[in-house]
């Protein structure tokens, strides 16, 4: 870490900084410059608070050169973590490919999605039981009911099912689910993500609306922080001023992901674009760079469906985009 | 709520959805134009899913009029809500200054900051016993310990506290809080707004980083919904490309907030700008422009405090604050 | 266009309203409800404008359910076009590779680069001679000379050439240029692109930093309106909050905008990402989403280049790059 | 300047790397770290390219400890710059109000809106004679007509004139013009700036949608490398996510220019917000808050006016914010 200090700082004050900072553990660098004078701390600087330092009266500014983020970072872990999920995995060289009703509506809907989606391919079964929805009014999901027909399909397909927790009190409705979702607006619901650290369960966090690489790492370190590391991430569209499509899709986070962290990485296009006719480019383009998977809102009668119609496959539609995306990753393995 | 259909939409095609509207209790008036059909929709839409209805293959785009909020839409409720806090209040004639240290470090310091803040003017203390912070080995607050220095400070000051939770399973610690803060980052954490709903209590709810004031509204309204309508509105700076503040502080959510809501709007100019000089000029301009109140950080020893001490006035500097902001609304009153 | 009105609109206001719209030539469909009257205008409100129908006493708000832009949009022009350019073309079974410097720097430079992009593929030869920085202090580009250099190049190696305005003065110095560039901060440069709309020039017109996808294609419609309809258009990342690349890249905005125009689209992995490692995966995913080619930054000494270093290739890594895109085209022309 | 290297660098790299800077004529500062070496750069590095250091394979980042902006520095140049305008002038003990119409209609309403204006205390008169539209098909403004009218309203009335510019070739039509406005859409058209450098004119620059405060100053710093030093900045609202308003105006941008610079700020509530209700709240929170001065749009008959009705006040409404205004400035005095 490097603070830059202000212009007229005095030696004094300097001595007083420096004794400061040795008596926290750590060694000092200084270097007199022309207008500035910059002190570099050596040492394990991952406890010292860049705000507090920054807000120091003979501070200018601070700059932390390791990235605060321990146990999800790459360099300290560089091999790519495979998450193992049921009989499947995320990472390395399974693309995974978690399809399903954006919200779970009645057993005769997940079963007949389940059978279809499976047929084309789908890894695992996605379904939201818990809905976090913008107005009190709107449909908040069937909740444990939703879970037991999640686990009615997964019993009939084998599917690993994936749903989303609103509170880690409902913790216990979720132990034979295969993968538990952090939702996007929850995505630094600390508390609840140092509950589900406590577990052993596979937690894919999403990231938020408008948080930075850097934050989505940090509530994943959060979580890795309470000792579980089974932890996959998805991009679903940050906010932009755009306005044709939901979102924005940022898909250079992935090979950035890649870069910073060994923890895999999914794309939701079906979140990210809000609109059905773009989920099958997105979903190739994110194979094509580097994904480790996708996670695609399939309805078997999406004009219907009681949330996010509007961005839902039929299953006929997801059956073609799961058929182009094995042909893409095919090709992508020869190049 | 209006639909426009897309061109070539058949008659049968229009048929079937003006049954479908009508059977879930609306009136339906179609007007053809040379390229599209419009339909509105008369009757209580607010049941009616926006997404859910431009999903379907017909219709282009869709259109609400009514805003999706009701109990805290000033249209049906025109008078100002006052919210009434120990023997202060928040809205109305009262203009509320709430202050104290971002995190309760000790009773010493707290007590020294509430009897300082109350000789400048507060008309509430604030202090953050549960700390959202963005990485997990950041100083996490002193939880329980923290509340009961607030409620000492309390038996001395006679100031009401405010502090924020981040579980609603900790609710029983905050019997004896005054207003009970919901950070930023849980402004959609709904779980916990239900929860909130159910209780009491006078909650001082926080706008996201990204999240526009009509999910700011629609988040009250997660509160009101459960029967609690003791809501004060914080506006704390939302998230830009701008670096030089750490967010940029959106005041004219101040008029705008008062002509859509009857609930109370205060700033929060601190973590607004995150730099500790911009906090009197921008605390005059919120008094200027209608706000309710203030939140303000303020810190015995800024540079050592535990969390954001660039932004923490000193005593003295809030006491300069305060005095300006009363001469200021004092001036008003006068035009 | 809908406008919907106040309640509490009277039917003189009414009647006002519906003689003004009719003395402009429209028809109006009025549709009475429980709380609001809308106003349908039918016939061509291309030249109405929105924000002064928004601003009368009695409207809430207006809906354009029409796309302002008529020469650019699809609907009245099913068909890809095509745009030729010397010996090659943009749009349809071509996919375009625009490869060379940021900056021109020197005569050696550009034909070392020259001869080794276009072996390794590209069909086009892009280098700026005037160059738009952020500070009056750094390097500003050679001009008319770095025009000569490039021209200079296509002679040699019979590639079409790409560079960049900035000034309707300058057009005479592009006689020969193939393609002219808009660059990011001109986009809404109107007098610019007005003249450019009277010449008979391919236009390459990049998306400004915090434009959407609308106001993307009224700045083609610009030069459209002059007569000119050689346009080529390039994403090249948007503003956003994210810091670990200089810019977003908007992949969805290709399928979004082969839906709404017919224009050829074409991606800049260079300027979006910002980060050399980025560029080739982002390559990748623009070819399989559908883009029409792809612009890429490549220097023979990216260390000391005069501008950008840190996004381009060296010769060997866009060799690689151009190589994957084709495996991927073709890997894709067979799905 | 700091320059972060990659851990792993070598000693032969790291003296390539000094031998280089030196030949720069820079002095160097090498601190060695257990992870990280830190590059000090000391001596006039306003030359340096920021990217291209960061670009090479052993720079992991850098980090410009001094601003690039020189002219426009508060820093060496403490005192507020002062403004003269005709009989008038902007910063210092002077608060401007300029007001005036978006666009220049005819020569009636100008002169009409003019002498109301002035009446209510306006220093300075508005009006468009050239006006960027984001579409080709609305009214592009009455151009040098729309000049010469201002021009009869200035003689009638005394009040300077300010018009915008867009194109340099126009610049003889400005001779009699006393403040050329450069719209945000060119904040950064670098050769308009330079063109404006050249000539002894005041120039009203407004800051762009989606530029910071450091582009902000560059763009002025364009102006005044040029030798023209007479510059008024102008915050109108920036882009963001929200839509109530039409861009959210970024307030906490005056006191921060303040300590950034010293030349004058001044603030246009109108474009900013886009209501004319929101105008009064947000001119009296600009003139809190330290603003010298404010742009407001005024019409005559804002439902018919020819663009951005939605955010023009009639004259009577202007007058109120005049006075409004003209009592908090006293207020603030006395404090």
């Amino acid at each position: 870490m490097i603070a830059v200090l202000k212009s007229g700082t005095s030696q004094k004050q300097l001595d007083n900084l420096t004794s400061w900072l040795k008596a926290q553990g750590l060694d000092v660098h200084i270097s007199v410059g022309n207008e500035h004078t910059v002190v570099g701390l050596i040492g394990d600087t991952s406890r010292i608070d860049e705000e507090l330092l920054g807000s120091l009266d003979i501070v200018d500014s601070v700059k932390r050169i390791s990235e605060p983020f321990k146990s999800a970072n790459r360099k300290f872990h560089p091999d790519d973590s495979i998450i193992k999920v049921g009989n499947t995995s995320v990472g390395g060289d399974t693309f995974a490919i978690i399809a399903g009703p954006c919200s779970v509506e009645s057993e005769e809907q997940v079963m007949q999605i389940a059978r279809s989606v499976k047929a084309s391919g789908a890894t695992m079964l996605r379904g939201g039981a818990f809905k976090p929805r913008t107005s009190p009014y709107d449909f908040q999901g069937l909740k444990a009911d939703g879970i037991e027909i999640l686990l009615e399909a997964k019993k009939e397909t084998g599917l690993p099912i994936v749903t989303e927790i609103m509170n880690a009190n409902h913790l216990p409705l979720f132990e034979d689910v295969d993968v538990i979702q952090v939702g996007a607006r929850n995505m630094q619901n600390f508390e609840l993500l140092k509950e589900l650290g406590k577990t052993n369960k596979t937690i894919l966090l999403k990231r938020g609306l408008a948080n930075t690489l850097k934050e989505f790492l940090m509530s994943a370190e959060y979580i890795m922080a309470g000792g579980n590391e089974n932890i996959i991430l998805c991009e679903r569209g940050i906010r932009t001023f755009e306005t044709y499509t939901r979102n924005t899709l940022d898909l250079s986070a992935v090979p950035m992901l890649k870069e910073l962290t060994h923890l895999p990485i999914i794309i939701d296009p079906s979140h990210a674009t809000g609109v059905a006719r773009l989920v099958k480019p997105m979903a190739m383009a994110a194979a094509t760079c580097g994904a480790d998977g996708l996670m695609i809102e399939v309805h078997n009668d999406p004009k219907n469906a009681l949330c996010d119609g509007a961005q839902s496959l039929t299953p006929e539609a997801f059956d073609d985009v799961a058929r182009a995306v094995s042909r893409i990753l095919a090709a992508i393995k020869e190049l």
